[in-house]
């Protein structure tokens, strides 16, 4: 046998250029306006051999979804060394820099997925397939909260401050998409302020939280993120 | 003619009786555990008598939750008379009272709605009918926030406080759903902090949004809830 030019993907490899495919077409547009045509075309292959590897847009969707899901839970994982706010800037970061690469195909999934066209037991599949997988990043992002803050299980209070502060960032990343019209750097900051202040509103009022609030201060130096936040608030309050 | 007892209900009455029946059954269980057979039941008809006022579940469903929109956007109104603080307590207030009344539908609605069984293009449109109902009251909150701030055009870092924090309190309202660990009062207040803190972490970096903080505060008497706040914080940092 001669070698040649043109080698032949195998299975796996196949599918995974499916999804890396998909995946970057589904970020660019929103994935109701990404068609089978489209995917066989940027992959360079005949639409049959598509349906080969996928019985449908549906599950390479799901497929593609879950390989960004675990990009983004990836990007959660932050050394266990320095101060709080510090590292969590770190991780606000790389969220943006998600967010920003995934724009309109995030948007779309945010909003509710796309409204796909399929028989009623594949959509109800469908539609608990990404939730779960939203889910499961959320939990991802509440777990690494935790862990950083070196807590095993939460008290009501502060599961609620990090999980509401989670749909905050969420939503806080869909507006600045929706226009761009303030810079991604301001927001990333800004949500590391803004978990320091919700926490710090919860603990007005429990002892369990001001403990929390201490803690996360206890390491702050005087150039970190929350110790700047303090300083702006005193300034602006005088 | 003598004066019947059981008098036929007009149509319009009918179908909003039915409504009624519905958003109740839907607000005490998840709505895919809703049959037709169930709300017919509760409305003392027979199931071919509910198709003749509503084509199918969906459309049922759909009706239940413009009733269930238009009751909670009612809810938003509050006079523009004293200090905001408190104007924005009897807002959250009202807001718990309904996310209370309707939990179980609520937490199924923002957690994706029903999964329904259609075809496709009517899946399509029912998504689209909902997502247009939940994007029309939080538009009508984003709205009323503006009036009570006196503002008519906001600029983009006022449009991200206000939007993101009613997106906080609707993740507030679910985590609070699953369990109620939290006395609700408590969660009211709450938002009205997490609100003033929000403005205050944008204020520490942009002068209109100070202005905007200003505002809020220069109203506030010594027992209103962002006083309170205030109090709390200082205390908190001695």
């Amino acid at each position: 046998m001669t070698t040649g030019v043109r080698r032949r993907m195998g299975v796996e490899e196949r599918r995974q250029q499916l999804i890396s495919v998909a995946l970057d077409l589904f970020s660019r547009r929103s994935p109701d306006e990404v068609s089978i045509d489209d995917i066989a075309a940027a992959a360079g292959i005949s639409r049959p051999l598509v349906y080969h590897y996928f019985p449908g847009k549906l599950s390479l969707y799901e497929a593609a979804l879950r390989r960004a899901s675990e990009e983004l839970k990836a990007r959660f994982t932050e050394p266990h060394e320095g101060p709080l706010g510090a590292r969590l800037l770190h991780v606000m970061h790389r969220f943006f820099a998600h967010v920003d690469e995934y724009g309109p195909g995030f948007s779309a999934l945010m909003r509710g997925g796309p409204a796909v066209s399929a028989t009623g037991s594949r959509e109800k599949e469908h539609v608990s397939t990404t939730n779960a997988l939203i889910d499961d990043v959320r939990q991802s992002a509440y777990e690494q909260m935790l862990a950083h803050l070196g807590i095993a299980e939460a008290p009501p209070r502060l599961e609620l401050v990090i999980r509401s502060w989670i749909s905050l960032a969420e939503s806080t990343a869909l507006i600045w998409l929706d226009g761009r019209r303030i810079p991604r750097e301001e927001l990333e900051l800004q949500l590391v302020h803004d978990f320091a202040a919700l926490v710090a509103v919860s603990a007005t009022r429990d002892e369990g939280m001001a403990d929390v609030l201490r803690a996360i201060l206890k390491d702050e130096p005087a150039d970190g993120p929350f110790a700047e936040l303090i300083g702006r608030l005193t300034s602006l309050a005088s």
